[in-house]
């Protein structure tokens, strides 16, 4: 069966850093961030190049936060929301770094660490960067209207975070990459791109119990299990679809998108989605509490929705896909 | 110095399959794919879904060569030119593997490869799959206007492939690939979006310029250094940048692009382009050539231009990303 864990030795992230916007600086978890701009617009003219800026400000952070020079880093995982991914391509461009652009809408995260990981356990490279971000405004123009027209937003939208995370991967980190487990594109046949939690919570349901299968782990022995950004819907979906499949996680169970913001006094209906979200709540919320020992064990599942616009147009379903890293801190017994 | 040539003991393509619409069909390589439909819908209703229904039948192909079932396959890495990279997204719907998806533009097919070949000759996976595809009629809706706008080309501009290719790389096959080396973001300023030959011209050269300098290889080592999908005009700028840096290839220099059309006849303009470019023409010209022994040691440098149609509209630059590999036939002394 093609289906397993890798299991990994020798890779950890060893530095991580989260650049945001105005509403998730005054979100409950504002206070982690390592840099905010109230304006949204880090000095450009456009979100576009706000939202590239972001990543540059990302990765230049981690890197000085690591004291790792960019001559250091084998290669760069990044990719974005946007059209062709120029997010990425842009934001990086001032770094002279071997480039591996990936689209995996809000799993780019979970699939940069993943990949760079993965290489970094098996020797081939020594240091690599995942890099993501996304933007309310530049996504909110492209998957559904300028921010002008003033739309109403459904009652199950989730709001893209505008933000930016960077992680180095290397080998004698304090947050320790234990396992992997990448994940299979899943399409349920949801078709309302106004309810993205509904259509990746199959993915991550998939992928969690894939992994409680092969590994022969027990909920209980993690102290948090995490997805990326299903919001309040989706994540509500999910542990009822694992809860049907006999692993109850409602103890364990937490999503980034609904830690980033309080959704009730920001008014931001099912939480926070987009790339940025899992990032960033991963980079400087997460891997500090597992930096601090609070947290020992836990798994982090990065879920995307891997549509478009004009698949929606065409009446497609919305896929999904989800892979999963089991993170540990430097300590934690096997 | 973080850049640095992958040297590989234990990697191959396994299996490479091809499927290409009408102009591909009847170009000079006509007779090498090995499936073509003459009405470029391959029994779809919208181009975006032919273009997905290529790169299914493709990897289905690249399976059934290869007497290999869609269980045996670690992971699949896949990316196309559309918005979020809906064709591999849909495309690929029907297979239950492990899903990493890219956006390298046109350099997918090298990306796809790359990633895949370090991780088999790591011994994480044991066979994976790189697919990729472009259509002409969904390139053009999206980044030029809607065909039936009948808008007239730039002399430059070259002509989106129809078509998609699929690889499967594991460790017995007769076509090895020996070394890869990732490539970086180049941006040498070109706003010209009808000379993407152009744009992608100082990445290839910056990657070649960089495997000559760390391998002390020399071109009269290779049979054919080959490129993605340059063009005729992109082609002329790579060859010049070389020789000025001193690498002389004028005599073993050729380029999907090039290579796909007949350019006079068809009216092609510049050549092909697209992600389908490089990965059919790699698919079914090169790797047969060398599984025949005619080629005993290639380069192919598959080329990207990261850029969107909103990047262009707000002035930006093109930048571009060449990724090299080495390919081998299996008696090649080292």
């Amino acid at each position: 069966m093609q289906r397993k864990i890798i299991r990994l030795r020798d890779a950890s992230i060893i530095s991580a850093a989260s650049v945001v916007g105005k509403n998730e600086a005054e979100g409950p978890l504002g206070d982690c961030f390592d840099i905010h701009d109230a304006s949204d617009k880090f000095g450009m003219k456009t979100w576009e190049k706000a939202e590239s800026e972001m990543q540059r400000i990302a990765l230049t952070t981690a890197l000085a936060k690591a004291s790792v020079g960019e001559r250091e880093i084998n290669a760069v995982f990044a990719g974005d929301l946007l059209n062709q991914c120029v997010g990425s391509a842009y934001g990086l461009l001032d770094f002279d770094i071997p480039y591996f652009g990936l689209y995996g809408a809000c799993s780019t995260a979970a699939e940069g660490l993943t990949l760079a990981s993965m290489l970094v356990d098996a020797g081939i490279f020594d240091v690599c960067a995942a890099v993501t971000s996304s933007h309310y405004c530049s996504a909110e123009r492209q998957y559904r209207t300028p921010l002008e027209y003033g739309s109403q937003r459904s009652p199950l939208a989730q709001w893209t975070v505008t933000g930016a995370g960077a992680f180095l991967v290397g080998r004698h980190g304090k947050v320790k990459i234990r396992e992997v487990l990448p994940g299979i594109v899943i399409d349920k046949g949801i078709t309302d791109a106004s309810n993205m939690g509904a259509a990746m919570a199959p993915a991550a349901a998939d992928t969690i119990e894939k992994y409680f299968a092969l590994s022969g782990a027990d909920v209980k022995d993690f102290d948090a299990i995490v997805t990326g950004d299903l919001g309040a819907e989706g994540g509500r979906i999910l542990c009822e679809l694992l809860f049907a499949a006999g692993i109850n996680v409602f103890d364990r169970y937490l999503d980034c998108g609904n830690l980033i913001y309080d959704c009730e006094r920001q008014d931001k209906h099912s939480g926070g989605s987009g790339c940025g979200c899992s990032a960033v709540v991963l980079a400087s919320h997460f891997c500090p509490r597992i930096e601090r020992g609070e947290i020992k064990n836990m798994l982090i599942v990065g879920t995307g929705a891997l549509m478009s616009p004009s698949s929606v147009q065409q009446g497609l379903a919305i896929p999904g896909v989800a892979h999963l890293l089991r993170l540990c801190a430097e300590d934690t017994e096997d």
